[in-house]
């Protein structure tokens, strides 16, 4: 055997992160080994340290250190409007684009009836809990343009109490598409979702 | 904001690795708090272990745990053959091969001026060890078919000792490589290194 066995450990481990195949599990572990070596006790402090604090918050399911998450917390942001999204990520990808200023709920999920991922998935009860507080007034849908996204979003629509309003991210063509190479759905739901020019 | 210190932190250092940028770092974060929490302590564990155990073979170069790699140690190979290959990652894909049975010596790098890369850079205090050794008959570079891996061994090949035969693995095209697709150089080399027909 040309390898070792911390390495081979090391290399299957790798292995099991998402996108990442047998030769770039060998790749990132010879790289750590040949030319930054100080990252590796870094690296399994981060993780350590990660897996130790971050939990969910009591509140919307986004990742955080506390109790609540920081932008559960902090209060700073609108209550009258909950965006509800898949994963983190996606919250993530949200507060990047600099948007939205009401507040969320993770999912951590969908629906996916095939996978067996059902309702029980998408922690429906902490979902109840704070659609019952005062104030909010809307509901906005913001899960995945995906089959599994649209199924959660009407799915979690139809528990949703009567008297707030619920609603959907637009589904268009994206900033800078080209019709030429858009896809049938994406134009027909474009064009079903037009709105009068208003300037 | 909507991201957490800990997980800032590991995202950073994720980033860090070859071939992940900001985008894939969020997504092995996110996957591993998310789906594979439990994969956390292990791989933290591992990186350590690593980091701590394993050195380079002190008469190959290759990475091993013990004074000696076991490609080295064991005595099962043919010591009068020493392939000359750049990385670990070079001599971990020629034995998956499994068409050598002789010894390698790793330079843990190649000559490119241009970075500032010398001979400083090869470990030859190590390999003129390594050719000293009684028994050696032949020196193969492997080195990369790349600018830099062809000067590194053209340089190393007139420090060699006489008496001892130095070769070149074939460039030439690749098994299932079509002509057509193929470039310039890599046609050139493999008309200039023509055999006869043989059978």
């Amino acid at each position: 055997m040309a390898s070792t066995p911390s390495l081979e450990k090391l290399t299957a481990l790798l292995r099991r992160l998402p996108g990442i195949g047998p030769r770039s599990a060998q790749r990132l572990a010879l790289d750590l080994l040949l030319r930054k070596r100080e990252l590796m006790p870094a690296l399994a402090e981060a993780l350590l340290q990660a897996h130790q604090a971050i939990r969910h918050c009591q509140r919307c399911n986004n990742l955080c250190e506390a109790e609540l998450c920081s932008l559960c917390a902090g209060g700073h942001r609108d209550q009258s409007q909950l965006c509800v999204v898949e994963s983190p990520a996606d919250l993530l990808a949200m507060e990047a684009a600099g948007v939205y200023r009401g507040e969320y709920f993770v999912l951590l999920g969908h629906l996916s009836p095939l996978d067996g991922i059902g309702p029980e998935a998408l922690h429906l009860d902490l979902l109840a809990r704070r659609l019952a507080e005062a104030g909010l007034q809307e509901v906005i849908f913001a899960t995945n343009s995906t089959l599994e996204g649209e199924a959660t979003a009407q799915f979690i629509a139809s528990l949703i109490p009567p008297g707030l309003r619920v609603s959907r991210i637009a589904r268009g063509i994206p900033m800078g598409g080209e019709l030429e190479y858009l896809d049938r759905q994406t134009l027909g739901r474009a064009l079903q979702g037009r709105s009068a020019l208003d300037w």
